[in-house]
């Protein structure tokens, strides 16, 4: 793909569209391990941006991080039914080591449950022990058929919180307090709104007892679960005997709770606000904040315009906004907007010589129109255009979302419709009975993204199952799925 | 191991004595993986403490962070003869992926060149596309038989730059530049002093043409080798074609450099400083800057004295100084004392009711002594003694490390009498031949730890081989290494 051809557009093939994006703006490419791709230095600044914004969080409310093994014996993970039935099958595994075959073969973690229960046994004795709240950074493998860049890969990047409490009480007000911080980071930081609930039992972690999610929608009204935050109860617990003392002298299993998000985000992201002209990115989470594209004609001219831009990037770099002078001799100043465009940079400023005569730039918004700024206090001017950018872009979402999401949804026949067209969240009425919620999966391709928070349900509340037509005991958001 | 008992002393036995510091402080633990540890959350924030302050410095010299893929094809790894003469034997092996046997296995990686160079091949294709400056913080999986907690482990962390230059200039160049990055940090954050230089044939890089390293000598006279960078010359670039076209139109290889550094450094940190109590933390990696012991007796005094804690923390966090009041009434300050010192908190302040009437506390340096200080301007009193300690450090290692190095050892008897003793450094003449490497290695179990670089070599520099007495090439520094 060269850097000149015009990407896919999003009408046209939206799959193609989002490869197009990922692979010219840099932020990842294929490699030639089967289902894993490469972050690239774009990409990756993203992920640090996030970890960074995220950790500060968790920190915030009392986590510490820690790293656990990345093999976990395969007897382990047998050790809680639900989990090993979810994850056995998607598995890597390692049969041999410094050239002879394992005794016993190691599964590369799927997620660490396993592994850091067996722990929690040895670190956890008393009330006193309790609560223990860790996270990790760390790579995992799942085994996909079918993979996507950021979307699903074999291998991917995350985090996962690991919770031990004394309380169920205190273990769901955990997953609940870390289901707030994920919506929190979406919405503040990645511009992406979500909706928060819990998920059916069909679509739950494999071992826990409850699910919490935050979904968003994408610009092809497709659904992405973005984080989810499981409440565990003491299935992990009985598992691997991790027992503590209370304060009366009994032995209780702990209650837990584990959580994460992953790399997936950055897919997010860029479904979310993106273009056809590529990469969309919301200024807290920018690599690059700003690019200077200095315009001159003649001789006379370059030296006064590249003066002004060097002064410009040391203003910004001097407040702290990253900035890059694109000062390319051989490339015009169109080719070099273009450039940068695709690249998601949110603001470009350009300077010609009327502009250094008369002490301004041009400030472009990558998503938004153009003003012009004096060159004195640049640094307030771009600080403000990119809290605009980024409030305008939550903003664009949001109304984006409810444009496409309906409500109210009465029978079957309306749910097909709206699934067979162009819905995007369909709430509705449900019985409760997973046979309802198969059959509109079969019919439909749609799932229950989650059984929505009080927030966001409808008013007036629908009084039956929108398949069945059977009284409804709470309501559904359906959508067809990444 | 009860947390009453007192610790193994380093001089008893040197090795358990190593094992108990680090189990004490809750740096790390034994898995129930063989050969893999836990960090847990203390060892953790060193890490990121030193992950922190070295990518900081990578990225101030214009280095960026990547991601590549866990796994590797093994037939990626033989297309370096020496790469996999040297690593093959150590790697674990994934054969079986999503329930089915791989028709390539996959090794996991024992270091990133090889998925690293199949992708600058796709990356690099003219003199503008160079230099490629790379680094990612990955889990890294080494076959070992034998594990010691931090310093060899089967899975570790580290970061691996990769970079790739037009000439063999600008990779040498690179090459220093990092050992330069490396021993600074040793220096300036971890207070360990080292020796740098470059490493003899059979103790460099599988695949390198030259390996420079850092070295640090131990408590127990035995030396670290604690980041090693290598100019890898043309080798991979060749292996997986990676050519780039000149400024000229001719097609050339890259030539490039790898370097390292793990978490081995925090087994280094443990064994450069800590003493018979336990931990001792240089402050500015240190997970914990200060706890505060409230003292009292009375009900009436206890108030007041956890009042003026509180105050103390207060202005201590509000200063950037992480603080901690052991406020536990069952336990105490004798205990609590002693309960710190093995966690190498580098500074206690002690706060009893006449220390809250004349308005001071005591400052006690974990290494070091006491002193009182005013509880107004406590911070500042606090970041002086940490400056003090984090230099007094430093010059202790240094002192102890010259202490224990010998120089112009002149012959075989010598260096045999010094290897069975307990010299350290030993800095003698050698011939250039590895036969005489060979030798001494077998006779006294010592390894050439670095040719230094010019600022350690002795004066006048020896002008026979310690081994064979004929005409030295250069100085070697002999060791008995970790």
């Amino acid at each position: 793909m060269s850097s000149e051809q015009a990407l896919t557009t999003r009408a046209a093939d939206f799959s193609a569209w989002y490869n197009e994006v990922v692979m010219r703006a840099e932020l990842a490419d294929y490699s030639p391990v089967r289902g894993c791709m490469v972050i690239r230095p774009r990409g990756y600044r993203i992920w640090e941006l996030m970890q960074r914004a995220l950790d500060d969080m968790f920190k915030a409310a009392g986590h510490e991080n820690a790293y656990f093994p990345l093999f976990i014996p395969q007897s382990f993970l047998a050790k809680e039914a639900a989990h090993v039935a979810g994850f056995a099958p998607q598995t890597a595994v390692v049969t041999h080591g410094g050239g002879k075959e394992l005794e016993e073969p190691l599964v590369v973690r799927p997620t660490s449950e396993t592994i850091i229960y067996a722990m929690f046994a040895k670190w956890i004795q008393s009330y006193r022990d309790l609560p223990v709240l860790l996270n990790q950074w760390v790579n995992i493998v799942r085994w996909e058929m079918r993979t996507r860049l950021f979307l699903r890969t074999t291998e991917f990047l995350w985090q996962e919180g690991h919770t031990a409490h004394a309380t169920a009480e205190e273990a769901e007000t955990e997953a609940r307090l870390i289901l707030g911080i994920y919506r929190r980071f979406a919405e503040e930081w990645m511009a992406m709104p979500v909706i928060t609930g819990i998920k059916t039992d069909s679509e739950k972690f494999a071992g826990a007892v409850r699910t919490y999610a935050i979904e968003a929608l994408m610009q092809d009204n497709r659904a992405l679960q973005a984080g989810t935050s499981h409440h565990l109860g003491q299935n992990f617990a009985r598992a691997f005997e991790v027992r503590y003392q209370t304060m009366a002298g009994d032995m209780e299993y702990v209650w837990s709770t584990s959580w994460g998000v992953s790399t997936r985000l950055i897919g997010g992201l860029v479904m979310t606000h993106s273009d056809d002209r590529g990469l969309v990115c919301p200024p807290r989470l920018a690599p690059l904040h700003v690019v200077i594209v200095p315009i001159w004609k003649s001789d006379t001219d370059r030296q006064g315009v590249l003066e002004a831009a060097q002064r410009a990037l040391q203003a910004l770099a001097d407040a702290g906004i990253s900035a890059q002078v694109d000062d390319r001799d051989a490339v015009k100043p169109g080719a070099k907007y273009y450039h940068w465009e695709a690249r998601g940079v949110p603001v470009r400023l350009e300077i010609g010589p009327r502009d250094v005569a008369q002490g301004q730039a041009v400030l472009a918004r990558r998503a938004g129109g153009k003003s012009t700024v004096p060159l004195t206090g640049l640094p307030a001017a771009v600080r403000e255009a990119m809290d605009q950018i980024q409030a305008a872009l939550l903003e664009a979402a949001r109304e984006r979302r409810e444009a496409n999401s309906v409500r109210q949804v009465r029978g079957k026949r309306e749910l097909i419709d709206l699934m067979n067209g162009s819905a995007g969240l369909v709430y509705a009425g449900y019985c409760g009975d997973a046979a309802c919620e198969t059959a509109v999966k079969e019919e439909t391709k749609a799932t229950i993204r989650v059984l929505p928070d009080e927030e966001f349900r409808s008013s007036p509340a629908p009084a039956t199952c929108v398949w069945c037509g059977r009284p409804a005991v709470t309501e559904a958001v359906w959508a067809k799925a990444y």
